[in-house]
């Protein structure tokens, strides 16, 4: 085992027990203390943010990466900077080491509570990818388009279907989501009209950030993928139906998700996880040599939708699934998408697509949990949902259960604010 | 007429009767003297680059946007910066104008053989967008997938189709184009099977940069988007036929299309094309008021692609094609691309799609020239092509033809290397 990820390790910092960020987890992120300071690198300790720019800056880490706002140059330095940086944070955080816990200056200067601060986009994406990788999710959606008997797409179980997403307007957990305008046309209607999203929806995923990547022309070797996988992060990508409806054939999705697409801030490691990797589902028929995984790349975490509407006082949960349930792994992912020499860079952000288990609660969609509006949503104050409506806050969080403790992404939260009137 | 456009001006630097590089036109590029110094900024006159880095520096250009390796800072400062930069660049060029004509020193240093130097990608590119705006190569696609009655999908005449691309495979010309291997899968195949693409296209295209672009959740009206676009490049959009066919569905192209794009390095000025506007296609049904542009937004350029193959002395002509045949402007394409609220920033470089003409010999593909390889395409040297084969070199050039000058745009050439073996 990584002594990183020990179950019996403890921190001196305070970590209440279903936090998600005990000293086993450490996810990286980038804040700011306060509305006119600059960005600093940190992790996530319990409660707190330790200040990792800072610790650097006094010479405590010796990884070089973290005097800047964003996690780019982290993301390039590779996996054994990585581990090195990762092993070094976790032994300054350990109950019996002293270096830090016993500095009061240098401590209370470094932990800042993680509800004073603003966090922001950890990285600088470059290239955002968006899969399509849950079986069930594109089985359901192709039920809707095509019926059960042709449901699956013919290539679907080759390769990991994706398309290129906006990298542009990938935003932290917390941004609101403006309700896009665009064209949309009913099926009996004779022409298009134009006008603000009626099926705005969200979509459950996770997606991971890229290291060192390759360079043009070159490929990546599926058993080097893990080397390329830095960390974890929730993904909801916003969708309309609507729009999608209309403007996707025959170049795929495009102003039907570039509105925005939301990330929880706080980057779990690749190691973190090691802890969680578990079979995934059986490929059958078997893929491609060069899409063999090897070892278990199935990864445990448990994840949760809850909606809270305007009128309601609390969140409900709509969805309990698991990232376990995606028929293509992350190195699957990778391996593909680099096979034909497309370059990969330090900051690329890969989308696993929505995450939708085998059972209807389990569904990462409302097109789906809802059944293309057939089926709608009781909400506890009364209202029903079939697609958002403005002033619905939606939060997705996930975790994966250690014993004793759990290692956590926080979550990514938006809430939905009405269209422009001056388009 | 804005000054800098008008024939009758002249510069004091040589400019042969057929150059692409006329006063009149005063592209911009990046570009290093030799391989070891740092990247600077010009523009192109006649047979040389003029240095914009080191006369900013001497303080002859007041832009402050030249120190530095990429144009997007210059992208950024908007329309009156690039008016007022182009005024003066174009002044000190001018015949009577002594300022560098007469100062042997700086002169010397500041103007370099666009033969000696190397250029570079001109831009960082955020996001690129790629469009399918050439109502013939939609046909032309349609016919061959779908028989002649259906070749349009029902939305291609109200909205300009679009995907997101890759930016991080984006190269400049001269770069070498390494053959993608991927899955394909013949018609009357079992399964898919993995290796080199035996389809490898060029698509003929054009793309221009943003300029300071929108906010998240704001849109741009299209009567601003011309202070939105900076200029224009060639594109070669370079495709894996027989990969993009089992891809594709349903989310669009991915590994067919980014494992390379090839982009001109002389970024054309908006401005340097005034006088090549001319009316666009009639477009019926008249498009949303979104959509409808403000004045004649078809261009005026000329467009020619030329195959040398390992075995040609030199290359030969495959297709003569025009800007003016897109259906969807340019400004029309940044409208909708910002309709729903995406954030364009600057540096994002939006392509147009193949640009197919009316008659066979301007379609701007070999699928389409070759007709999906039942008419293969002879060439000088007594071969033949239905696709390129390694070692080809393709070479795209275009210009627009003023009275008694040319405002070009130089050309984007890359040579098809074998696909690796170790793949």
């Amino acid at each position: 085992m990584n002594p990183t990820t020990d179950p019996a390790l403890r921190s001196w910092v305070a970590v209440p027990a279903d936090s998600h960020f005990p000293i086993q987890n450490l996810p990286y992120g980038v804040f700011r203390r306060s509305a006119g300071s600059p960005p600093a690198i940190g992790v996530a300790i319990g409660k707190q943010v330790l200040d990792l720019t800072l610790l650097e800056q006094r010479g405590l880490l010796e990884s070089r990466c973290f005097a800047t706002s964003t996690l780019n140059r982290f993301l390039a330095a590779g996996p054994a900077v990585w581990s090195e940086t990762r092993a070094r944070i976790s032994r300054l955080l350990q109950t019996h080491e002293p270096t830090l816990r016993d500095d009061d200056g240098l401590r209370q200067q470094a932990l800042v509570p993680q509800s004073e601060v603003q966090m922001l986009l950890p990285v600088e994406i470059g290239d955002y990818t968006d899969f399509y990788s849950s079986r069930q999710h594109a089985t359901n959606v192709g039920i809707m388009l095509r019926g059960p008997d042709n449901a699956l797409m013919p290539n679907w179980l080759h390769l990991p279907v994706a398309y290129h997403g906006r990298a542009s307007s990938v935003v932290v957990s917390g941004t609101d989501v403006r309700r896009p305008c665009g064209q949309t046309k009913a099926d009996d209607a004779p022409a298009p009209m134009f006008g603000p999203s009626r099926s705005l929806d969200f979509e459950l995923e996770m997606g991971f950030f890229t290291g060192p990547g390759n360079r043009l022309g070159e490929s990546i070797p599926i058993a080097s993928a893990p080397q390329h996988i830095f960390g974890m992060v929730l993904v909801n990508d916003w969708s309309a139906r609507d729009l999608q409806k209309w403007e996707y054939q025959p170049l795929g999705p495009f102003l039907a998700k570039n509105f925005t697409t939301s990330i929880s801030p706080w980057i779990v490691p690749l190691e973190a996880l090691e802890p969680f990797r578990c079979p995934g589902p059986v490929q059958e028929p078997a893929p491609l040599p060069y899409l063999r995984s090897p070892g278990d790349w199935g990864l445990d975490i448990q994840l949760e939708v809850w909606l809270q509407s305007a009128k309601m006082d609390q969140p409900q949960r709509l969805c309990l699934s698991n990232a376990k349930h995606l028929y293509w792994n992350i190195c699957q992912q990778l391996a593909h998408h680099a096979v034909n020499g497309c370059n990969l860079r330090p900051g690329d952000l890969l989308a696993s697509g929505t995450i939708s288990g085998p059972t209807p609660d389990s569904f990462g969609s409302l097109l789906e949990l809802a059944w293309k509006g057939t089926k709608p949503i009781a909400l506890s104050s009364g209202e029903t949902r079939v697609f958002l409506q403005d002033g619905d806050r939606l939060t997705m969080t996930g975790w994966c259960q250690g014993q004793g403790y759990r290692v956590g992404f926080g979550e990514v939260a938006g809430t939905v604010l009405p269209a422009r009137k001056d388009v």
